[in-house]
């Protein structure tokens, strides 16, 4: 009796039936079972899992490893306490594994917090490695080998050793205790404060998979701008609830430290971070938090911006600020990290310039275990910056990157963009300040200055949506971020192919349409929103949506008009000598190049100077008519994006079909009204007709500057 | 070969994978496989489905009995266009089926809405039919079809006719167009506006689904305090886009009107509803209304109460506010359903009066479109309320019946209350206006007075959380609600015995224990808060957690104080002919029951009368010992529950056993918490030790004062 057929259909018949909806939860670990014909590999080579007993850390990453195993091989692997016969996968560290001590793995090269992944012959058997020299790094390294199953590689001959190259990958989570998430735009918090202590939501335990899968070791729970009851008892009690759940997957909880806690909570007249009264309250408090959450990260601090609290209110400096927090914490191995996003009351020659103006000063003045957090570029995360003229300019001081996670001016959570090419743009950026090749990367993973200490944070696009992003497309950009922070010389587009063949498929029809896709989304976000260099176009404080005439916020900086400096001769923000002289903060090579209108890259041409109309661009359309066709083409690229994803569908479960097609008819409505909206707006100044053959806006520039939405998601 | 084992392993492996985590997603339509030994009826009666094509609201019912009865068979069942064999359940209309047609099921019985179920032999093989003489009705049907066999009920002689005893059965949502739920405690709403119309979340035709599936037929989408901008032309296209969905399982939708809407949108200077223009600005609403949403449901309002504008602003009655909007709307369908819930701003000598002296003289004078929508007890959703003295008093005018869902008042999401006592305890209230009988249940389902219109709403507790309801039991009181808006006579037992059999499992070791906790569990959460008739203990704003001291809010009527009023003579608020005089609300009869101390249920004693500490109750026992005694009971009832449940766990998925009992935990301190706060409180008027062998307090009372809790949800 031939009893396939039979069983094939029994189990196609009863596993269809209450098989879950493909919602997204899964991420990028939906480890859907893998045909053992078209891979081989599998088979061959992960048919026993040998994972000695350890710490919970690495109990999780053999627990993680078989679960993981397990369905992609669509049969259990149950781990085993040695090794048996050919086909072992072997996890551990040489003080767990006495097999793995016995091992030339050169495990040195691994570090702290790496792996080794190699394919031996242990007593004739043939078995693939996982080893590390902390269990954390065994956890890395169990992700690190399940991917490279969803990504179907070849597992015969492995030699891999992985080490990250920054120590604190973190994610800025801005989240209110309310529960609101500031420029969130996937539901609420998923902190979910009211009912913890007293009730472990099993997301935060999925949630720390995510993270550690990627190599996030640290969370800021809380947001920038910051309320002193997060650091009250019954407050820090819920933070040690959750610390003791992300703690298995190597991730250290961090708060954010609201300045004038003192004040607020202590009772005390002043913040003043040299009152000593003020520095023995934030010793008593560092060490009650720490009796909470024994291997607490640290503080993030935003101070003086923003009408945040800091240390400037008592006429110290950023440094005083830091250093009074970090001495306690050192103690217990925290570290502050202060954030470089400042500005101050009044509204300054060029904001672009502030930044570096005030912390320049301050290098060499923090204490060891300071960390200064910089965002990519030296506005506010718009489609295209250049980056931060501080990194190389603070040789003493450890930077870390600050990027963006979460869309708060890249179309929410709707727009298709991935955003590993703009992270990739910034960490490739070349600062020239100790020659050619001295990278935005090189700089924050500490190698340029010597930093002893590095990190990269992302501000989290996590919320309690089903798919945790707002979108499917969306949780590429955190997977992305954490592969950078591991990695910051991955490539963009390695990143994007991976991400979809783990949460998709492998199948090169759908793979390749898709990663171009991605590939290309970044740039058709620059033009349909803020090309050639322009910026800050959005409308006001929601930030969804064009707002290039807003010219009516208190703070000139605050507006648009400040930006584009539109006018009857031209338009864009003269930064070179004649103007603001921001390019002066970069290293003279580079100051050289943006200061000079002709050498600038074109992408950055209205950042850094104000251009008349009838400028002649590379293209040898004048300025005018590129503004318009760089516009136009935004829109192009992302109705093609529609039409290549149209024909996806045969690769793809109907309800992620479904969304993203919906999302990209969003996008492309939107493109257009962006599109139209600041051409139907810049015109008032150019003057000048359309070039031939363009479609001219759908409306009246009236109709633009009527559109209200009150209850745009993310304030 | 015995290839039985194999293939039962071969499908338990393969299945076990990618199996959907028990998150209570699929709430009580939780198909399950059922085992063909265990119910042979199944098997006998369901093999072949026969569905006539239809409207899309057939169509509807067609796919959710395929798609139920194949998940609980465990095997495939596809509609087939006529009866072939025995085992064929046929659904339909005699529009739709010939077959149908040709039956003598007595179909008037059912009505416009109602369906019958019956086995007959129909060309000598046995055939149930599901029939209707509405789509919609079909869908109801089909629904009840599948809940006969997720509890279980023997098939082979079906005679059922089932006929929804009110004819609005209506969710209201407090939900704001920025997605927070006013008193919500189950995450951010589940519309999401600004994706909308853009984006259909599936989760909406889940809603649809889960609302048909109990009877539900409409939906107020916003909060009754409500904002303008929903009747603008952006939001009516977003509602339309909602309406398109539940449109298909008969859900409309109504929206809440704010009565300055045409000073807000139109421009107007006033809102008097007898003012021409703004008459004529209604009229055209409606009438835009009616563009965009064909089958309008019609407005919810709440006018002249907590602030909300209202007719009486411009010395208009509630019934001139109404009738202005009924009568456009009646031109298409439409109704008003104006709420009764009303307090004007200077303090009344007794709040619990206030609606019936507002609304009892205008009896008669309402058009015929217009519903009165009355909370089930005169205060606010407590605990405990003797029933709203309005019901019985109003003979012209039809009452809705408002019950609150969501537990604003009963521990929020974590405290495992069963709401259906609550409600049917009202229902069965006997309000004596016609004799004996004269039941609430009969005022509201138009059988007292020949109502022409009747309906009852509910006050969602739904939202984003994966468990839509916030926990797993408070699903328990969505469902109810919908059996008994259908049918006000059901046993608030035999509804919690479905539910639990749908929603988790039919073994009786399991239902008996947990529906006899959930049976237990309102008189345990009236004991731990407010026993005895005590009400509006509550701390200030969010209602969380007790605050029976609260003195300092500006209308005395918000103040805890004003509704307990203990002093050193006794506690509780006089209501009798010596005090507020509220009893002569109520019927003769019944007025002279409550108005005298000895009479009065104890359960109601303190709601109206001011009562000695020493006075004697029915236990024996002194009050103050009495109301000890009860907030002690009342803690160990939840302490009994805990231990219930916990023996549960074999019966119970890991997911839901580990929320519920974390749950239960916090319910037991909070429990505690509040039996301690009020106890510690009271004691300081009546002075009295406490009874031998109570435990006291854990705390003085300045401790449980000092609670702040700046951001429990639901504000």
């Amino acid at each position: 009796m031939n009893i396939r057929p039979l069983i094939a259909s029994l189990v196609f018949v009863v596993c269809a039936l209450p098989a879950g909806a493909e919602d997204g939860y899964d991420l990028w670990m939906r480890y859907r079972a893998i045909d053992a014909g078209s891979y081989p590999d599998l088979d061959a080579r992960v048919h026993e899992l040998v994972v000695a007993p350890g710490s919970a850390t690495l109990e999780t990453a053999g627990r993680e490893l078989a679960s993981g195993l397990t369905k992609l091989r669509g049969r259990p692997l149950s781990p085993v306490p040695a090794v048996t016969q050919s086909g072992a996968v072997l996890l551990g560290t040489p003080r767990s594994s006495a097999e793995i001590a016995g091992l030339p793995l050169a495990l040195e090269r691994a570090g702290a917090e790496g792996y080794v992944i190699r394919s031996v012959t242990l007593d004739q058997k043939q078995v693939t490695v996982i080893a590390a020299n902390s269990d954390v790094g065994a956890l890395y390294g169990a992700f690190h080998f399940l991917r490279l199953i969803q990504t179907r590689q070849k597992l015969d001959a492995l030699d891999i050793v992985s080490n990250p190259r920054t120590q604190i990958r973190v994610l800025n989570h801005w989240d209110n205790l309310d529960g609101h998430v500031e420029r969130g735009y996937a539901g609420q918090s998923i902190w979910d404060w009211h009912k913890l202590p007293g009730y472990l939501d099993p997301r935060y335990t999925d949630y720390a998979r995510a993270c550690a899968s990627i190599g996030i070791n640290g969370a800021v729970l809380t947001n920038v701008n910051a309320n002193a009851t997060s650091l009250t008892p019954s407050y820090l009690e819920k933070t040690a609830a959750l610390a003791g759940v992300l703690r298995r997957y190597g991730v250290r909880v961090y708060l954010t430290a609201r300045f004038s806690a003192p004040i607020e909570l202590g009772g005390l007249k002043t913040a003043d971070p040299l009152d000593p009264a003020v520095r023995e309250w934030w010793k008593a408090k560092i060490d009650e938090i720490y009796r909470y959450v024994p291997d607490f990260g640290g503080f993030l601090v935003k101070a003086n911006s923003e009408g945040q609290p800091g240390p400037q209110d008592y006429r110290r400096t950023h440094a005083d600020g830091a250093n009074m927090l970090a001495g306690p914490l050192a103690l217990h191995g925290g570290v502050v990290i202060w954030r470089a996003f400042v500005y101050s009351n009044e509204t300054p020659d060029d904001r672009a310039k502030q930044a570096y103006n005030e912390f320049v000063p301050l290098d060499g003045k923090f204490a060891s275990n300071v960390l200064v957090q910089v965002k990519n570029g030296p506005i506010d995360f718009q489609p295209r910056e250049p980056f931060h003229p501080l990194f190389g300019a603070m040789p003493k001081t450890p930077l870390m990157m600050e990027f963006q996670i979460t869309k708060e001016y890249l179309g929410f959570a709707t727009h298709l963009v991935y955003l590993a090419p703009l992270y990739e743009e910034a960490l490739d950026s070349d600062t020239w300040v100790k020659g050619k090749g001295s990278t935005v990367a090189k700089v924050v993973d500490g190698e340029l200055h010597g930093y002893h200490e590095t990190g990269m944070a992302g501000v989290s696009n996590i919320g309690a949506d089903r798919n945790w992003t707002g979108s499917h497309f969306d949780q590429a950009n955190w997977f992305a971020f954490g592969r950078l922070a591991w990695d910051p010389e991955l490539s963009s587009q390695s990143i994007a192919e991976e991400w979809v063949r783990m949460t998709f498929n492998s199948d090169p029809a759908f793979v390749r349409p898709v990663v171009s896709m991605m590939m290309g989304s970044r740039e058709a976000v620059v033009n349909y929103m803020t090309p050639l260099g322009l910026h800050h176009l959005f409308d006001t404080g929601h930030h969804y949506g064009p707002g290039p005439w807003v010219n009516n916020l208190n703070r000139a900086d605050w507006n648009p008009t400040y930006y584009h400096r539109a006018d009857a001769a031209g338009i864009g923000f003269e930064r070179g000598p004649r103007g603001s002289n921001a390019t002066s903060q970069y290293s003279p090579r580079l100051a050289a190049i943006f200061a000079d209108p002709r050498k600038v890259p074109e992408q950055f041409l209205l950042w850094f100077h104000h251009v008349p109309w009838d400028y002649k661009t590379s293209s040898g359309r004048i300025l005018w008519d590129e503004l318009v066709y760089r516009y136009t083409h935004g829109v192009e690229v992302v109705s093609q994006m529609r039409r290549t994803w149209a024909g996806l569908e045969p690769y793809v479960d109907a309800e992620r079909f479904g969304q993203v097609s919906s999302f990209l008819a969003i996008q492309e409505r939107e493109a257009q009204w962006w599109r139209d909206a600041c051409i139907a707006y810049f015109q008032t100044f150019s003057k000048r007709p359309l070039p031939p053959g363009v479609t001219p806006p759908a409306h009246p520039l009236e109709y633009y500057q009527s559109l209200k939405f009150p209850y745009a998601p993310g304030r």
